[in-house]
C-alpha cells in the first residue's frame, strides 16, 4: 500500500474513489444499525429500524445506481489505468464487477427478491418449527423462481454459469469446477476417517466433562481476555452479547458478540476466538481503501478462512490448549477434566450429527458438500424444490449412513436458502481447507507462530496472517491469496494431513 | 389523530409524506448513531463515524433539496390543504417552514459553518480549560460572522428579526419581544428571592450530608426503578452511561444516559428523573406522524417543559420526596440524612454560583437572562465578541454581584456559542416557566396528579401531559401548547408562586 487517498488521482477514478468512500460510509451506518438491532435495540424499535434500513439502503442505491458511474469507470479504464498504482487499479476492477452485476439486476427483480426473500424466512421460521415442508414450499419455489433469473442475468452479465455468477457475490472467483473435484477429494477420505474414528473413540475411555455451573461474570471476563490474546484491540473494538455469535462492525470499530450458558462455557468460549479471528481480518484490511471495493475482505471463504484458523488451527490445537488449560482452572476452580490431555479428548469428539451448526470440524465438510450439490442441482433447474426433502434425505444417508429423521432436522434447518442465500455453503469448507493451507505455511515459515501459541502469544500468528492475508483487502480472490501466501493454489493435502493428524490416530 | 399514512393521500402532498418519511428515518439513523458514539463506539471508530455522519447528512440533504419539494409545497397548497385533516395541514405547514428555513441559506454558507463550527467547538475546548479567551477569539469571530449571515438571510426569508429567525429554529414561534418582558419580570423578583432564602439558610442548620460511598451497581439498580416509575417502558428504551447525561435516540427507541459517581448518588438520581421527563414526551409523540415535521417535538422549550416537570415539579415536591426517602434507605442503608424533611432541604439549597449547569432552580434563570442579552447583542452587531469577556462580567456582576474570577468560569463556560447555537439559551428558562404553568393546571384539573406523586405514581402526571403535551407533536408552538393546556398564554405567575411556595419561606 503505497499510494492512498492522499496522493492526488486522476479525476475519473478520483470521482469514483469519492463516490465508493460515501457509498461505504452509508453501508457502514448499516453495519452499525444491524449490531445495534441485535445487541442493544429495545423491542419496540423494530418496526423503525425497517423503516431505518430501507432509506439507508435507498440512499445507498441512488449513489450506486447513478448512470455516471458508467460513464466513469468507461474514462477511467479506458484514460486512467494504466497510471494507478496498483491497488487503485485492482479497486477499479472491483468498482467495475460491482456495477457489472448492479446493472445486470433490473430494479424490478431486485425489489421482488427483497420481498421474496423476506416472505419466505418468516414462513421458514414456523415450518422449521413444525418440521412442515409443505408449508414453505409455495414461498421457497417463488424465491428459487426469481433467484434462477437473477442467476441467469447474472450469468449473461459476467459469463459465468447460473449458479458460479450467484457464489461469485459471497466469493469472488471462484467456480464450481474449481470445488467439485476438492469436494470429492475430501468425500474420498472423510467418511473412512470418521468410521475409524467413531471406532477409535468407542473403544477409549470417554473424556472428562467439567461440571458446572459457570457463572456467567467469570466467563465475560474469560472471553473478553481470550479475545484480547487472540489479538483483538478493544481499543478498536467491542465484545457483546446476541442471540447467535456474529463479528460486524467495520473495520475501526468491530463488533463481536457471544452468547453465554451457565451449563456451557466452551460454546461461548469457542465462539469467542472463532469470531476474533474474523474480526482480526477486519481490523486489519488496507486502511488506506477504507470504504472502498478492494479495501474490502475478500470474500466470505477467505473470512472463514482467518476464523477457523484461529479457532480450529490455533486453539484446538496442543500448543494453545496446554496453555488454556491451567486458565480455566484458574477461573473456574480445579477439576481435572481441565487437564490438558482432558481437553484435547473434549474438544476433537467426533459425532454423526443432523445439524451442521453443531458438527465437529472432520463431520462438517460433508453437511456443506450436501448442500452444494443440493443448490447447484437447484439452481441449473435439475432439482424442483419439491423435491427437495427426498433428495436430501437420499444424499444424507449416503454421506452419513442414515437419513434425518424429519425435515426440521433435514433440509429445513439452515436459513440460507429461504432467505435466498444460494452459493454461499461451499464458502465454509473451503474456509476450512485455506485455513489448514495458510497455517501450515504459516508455522513452517515461522517457528515462533507454535511456540507462541503454546505460551498465549498470537502475535507472530497475527503478524503473518496481516501480511499474507489481511493487508490483501480484496485486491486477490481465494487463490489468489492462498498462492500469494503458500506459493500453490487452494488444495486439500494441508487439510487432510491436519486432520489425519489430529483425528487419525487415538 | 384520526387520519394518517393508512388513510389516502392527495397526490402532492402524498408524495411530501413519503419524502419527508425518508427524511425522518435518514434521521433517526444519525439519531442512534449518535447515541452509539456517546455510549458504545471504541474510540478508534471516531474517524470512521465522522465519515458515517457526513454520508447520512449527504443523503439527508440530497432528499430535502431536490427542487421538486418546493413544486410539491405549492401543489399542495394551492390544491390540497382544504381537504386535509388538521394533523395534515399543520404537516405540511411545517414542511414549508422547514423548506424555507433550508432554501433561505446557499450551500457554501451551510457548509462554512458546519467547519467554522467544528474548528471553532475543537479550540474552545483547550480555551476552556486554560481560561484563554484570546486563543478562541478569531474562531469565535468568524464562527459570530458566518451566523449574522445565516441569521440576516433567515430573516429575509422569514420576516423575522435576525435572532429571532435564529431562535425559531430551536423553539418555533418563540420572538424577543415575547421573551424580554418574561424574563423582565423574573428578574424584578428574583434577586430579592435570592438574597432572602440565602439569608434564611445562613440562620438555619444545615442539611445532614448522605454518607457514601453509594455503589455503582446500587444506583444502576434505583436509577432504572425510577425511570420505571417515572413511566420510561423499558420495552421501548434502554438507560445507559455517557459522559455527559442525555436522552436521544427515537420515539419508538428512546435511549436515556447518566452518569454515575461513587460519592453523590443523587446527581445520577435527578439526571435520570430529568431525562425520563424527555424521554416520555419523545415516546408519547403522535405515532401516526412518525418521522414526520408535525410529530417532532414542538422545541426545545417545550422540551425541558417536560423534564422539567418530572425533575422540579414532581420530583423535587414534597409528596414524591416523603416516597422516596424510605426507597434511598433501603437502598443504601440507614441514614437520617435521608429523611424526607432533610432530602427537601438539601435538593433545595440556594447557592450563588458562576455556573449554569450547577445552578439550583432559584438562581438558573439568572444565568439564563445575561446569555440571552449578550447573545441578541451579538447577533445584532451591538457588541462584537472581542467585548464579550468584559460585558459578560458585567452583566454577571449586576445579576449575581460580583464578576466571576476568569473566563473559564464566565464566557467561556457553556459550549453552544462555540458550536454557533445562538438562540438556544432562553429554552432553558421558558422550560422551566412553562412547567411550572403546566404543572399548576395539571394538579388542578388532577387532584389524582398529587395523590399519585406522593405514593410514588406518574401515572397520572403522566397521562395529562400526553393528552395537554405529548400528543400535539410539533403541532402546537409553546403558546399554542401552553394556552391549549392552561387556557392563557406562557406567563410567569405560576412560576413565580412555584419559586416563592418553595423558596420563599424557611
Amino acid at each position: 500500500m503505497t499510494a492512498g487517498p492522499a496522493t492526488p488521482l486522476p479525476p475519473a477514478y478520483g470521482e469514483l474513489f469519492a463516490r465508493h468512500a460515501e457509498i461505504g460510509a452509508l453501508e457502514e451506518c448499516s453495519a452499525i444499525l444491524s449490531w445495534d438491532q441485535s445487541v442493544t435495540m429495545p423491542p419496540a424499535g423494530a418496526a423503525a429500524r425497517g423503516e431505518q434500513f430501507a432509506a439507508l439502503s435507498a440512499a445507498t442505491h441512488r449513489l450506486a445506481a447513478d448512470p455516471a458511474i458508467g460513464t466513469l469507470l468507461d474514462r477511467a479504464e479506458a484514460d486512467e489505468v494504466s497510471s494507478l498504482p496498483a491497488e487503485h487499479a485492482a479497486n477499479l476492477m472491483l468498482m467495475r464487477r460491482l456495477h457489472t452485476r448492479r446493472v445486470a439486476l433490473p430494479e424490478r427483480l431486485v425489489a421482488d427478491l427483497a420481498r421474496a426473500s423476506t416472505a419466505c424466512e418468516t414462513t421458514w421460521r414456523g415450518a422449521r418449527a413444525n418440521s412442515d415442508f409443505a408449508a414453505i414450499l409455495p414461498a421457497l419455489s417463488e424465491l428459487v423462481g426469481l433467484t434462477r433469473e437473477a442467476a441467469a442475468r447474472l450469468a449473461d452479465a459476467t459469463g459465468l454459469a447460473p449458479y458460479d455468477a450467484l457464489m461469485d457475490g459471497f466469493q469472488p472467483g471462484m467456480r464450481t469446477d474449481r470445488i467439485a473435484p476438492l469436494f470429492d477429494e475430501l468425500e474420498r477420505f472423510l467418511p473412512q476417517l470418521i468410521a475409524a474414528r467413531l471406532a477409535a473413540q468407542a473403544r477409549a475411555t470417554p473424556p472428562l466433562q467439567p461440571r458446572g455451573p459457570f457463572p456467567i461474570a467469570v466467563q465475560r471476563q474469560l472471553a473478553r481476555r481470550l479475545a484480547e490474546v487472540v489479538g483483538v484491540d478493544f481499543n478498536a473494538a467491542r465484545l457483546d452479547e446476541s442471540a447467535h455469535p456474529f463479528s460486524g462492525g467495520t473495520p475501526d470499530d468491530v463488533r463481536i458478540t457471544v452468547r453465554y450458558r451457565e451449563d456451557d462455557f466452551a460454546q461461548a468460549l469457542l465462539a469467542v476466538v472463532h469470531e476474533s479471528g474474523h474480526a482480526l481480518y477486519q481490523r486489519n484490511l488496507p486502511p488506506l481503501l477504507r470504504r472502498q471495493p478492494a479495501g474490502d475482505a475478500a470474500g466470505m471463504a477467505v473470512h472463514e478462512s482467518q476464523s477457523l484458523t484461529v479457532e480450529m488451527q490455533a486453539c484446538r490445537g496442543d500448543g494453545f490448549l496446554g496453555w488454556l488449560a491451567p486458565v480455566l482452572a484458574d477461573a473456574f476452580g480445579a477439576d481435572p477434566a481441565f487437564d490438558a490431555a482432558n481437553l484435547v479428548k473434549l474438544w476433537r469428539e467426533v459425532r454423526r450429527g443432523f445439524i451442521r451448526v453443531e458438527a465437529d470440524e472432520l463431520t462438517y465438510p460433508l453437511h456443506v458438500i450436501l448442500r452444494f450439490r443440493l443448490e447447484t442441482a437447484l439452481i441449473a433447474g435439475e432439482l424442483e424444490p419439491a423435491g427437495l426433502p427426498r433428495a436430501w434425505n437420499a444424499g444424507f444417508a449416503a454421506l452419513f449412513g442414515t437419513p434425518p429423521p424429519d425435515d426440521a432436522r433435514g433440509c429445513l434447518q439452515d436459513i440460507h436458502w429461504y432467505t435466498g442465500s444460494f452459493g454461499y455453503f461451499p464458502a465454509y469448507t473451503l474456509g476450512a481447507i485455506a485455513a489448514a493451507q495458510l497455517f501450515q505455511a504459516a508455522t513452517v515459515s515461522d517457528p515462533a507462530i507454535a511456540a507462541g501459541l503454546a505460551r498465549g502469544d498470537f502475535r507472530p500468528l497475527e503478524a503473518w496472517n496481516r501480511t499474507h492475508v489481511h493487508a490483501h483487502g480484496a485486491m486477490l480472490d481465494l487463490d489468489g491469496v492462498i498462492r500469494a501466501a503458500t506459493g500453490r493454489g487452494l488444495e486439500i493435502a494441508p487439510f487432510r494431513q491436519h486432520l489425519l493428524c489430529r483425528y487419525g490416530e487415538t
